[in-house]
């Protein structure tokens, strides 16, 4: 979460600071999804890319709520594992000729940003709920789920492309 | 998966860079956890780590099980995914005061290690299947039913932890 863990001292603390540490990684997934969707061969795997770089922007003005509700300014700080997951999937995506290959690579590459944003979400909701901010909470679980249904998504987008090419 | 992607042509040589990447990132995790077990003060969640510290002992056994069985060396290829968590984990374990604080960043630093692993276990069964290794699938199996158990433990222990500050 990049962060000088001095400045951490209670559970509210911790929230907050998760909460911009998500905060970057959404904007940061936001930006690289558009090369990952220029690179995807596969229709189906074009799609699903699409519809999530629609449900990122939404997973950000959430956030933005939920930092009002809680009374925040909305602000990233930096996250190294975004950074990290982010440099993988480009890396991956980058050069790779074989259409079969380079799209298992972005299903491997977005599956590891998905599980991010799942453990990150998971854990917000839970802190949530245990500072007595329902409220928050409840928006931060329509988030997870829609990371969780992603994610499935791209296993079945997945486990398509091989049955496919067993049958033909 | 810190690579030259131009190496990557073919889906066999996609799974055995994530082997690689995985190599790397158990390795690292390794390293990682002694500091964490002893930063940690909740009895269930010392235990937890404790346990999952020669889990992952294991689980680099098994890598190097699949390695030989598909004719590789072990190596393994730098992760800047599993660094970033890593480096987001320690910064958090660094200086907290405050005993429940510095539990609960462990458990989020824990579970977002854990679902690291679990994303790239569950390709890599994937890949094995339908590159015909089911013998390599079986072993990674084994690993990634633990990751998730590991992670489903850490879940429990914080909420255990909340439900016995309420009572309290």
């Amino acid at each position: 979460m990049g962060l000088f863990s001095a400045d951490i001292k209670t559970m509210d603390d911790l929230f907050v600071h998760t909460l911009q540490d998500i905060y970057y990684a959404e904007n940061q997934i936001l930006k690289s999804l558009p090369d990952m969707i220029e690179k995807a061969t596969d229709r189906d795997l074009v799609t699903g890319l699409k519809n999530h770089l629609g449900e990122t922007k939404n997973h950000i003005v959430r956030l933005e709520q939920v930092f009002k509700l809680h009374g925040k300014e909305p602000k990233g700080v930096d996250c190294p594992a975004i950074d990290g997951i982010i440099e993988e999937a480009e890396e991956l995506a980058g050069d790779v000729d074989d259409k079969e290959v380079l799209d298992a690579a972005i299903i491997a590459a977005a599956q590891a940003v998905e599980h991010y944003e799942i453990t990150r979400y998971g854990t917000l909701v839970a802190w949530a709920h245990q500072l007595g901010r329902d409220d928050c909470a409840a928006i931060l679980q329509k988030t997870l789920d829609e990371e969780k249904s992603a994610d499935k998504k791209l296993t079945t987008i997945a486990e398509s492309k091989v049955n496919r090419k067993a049958a033909s």
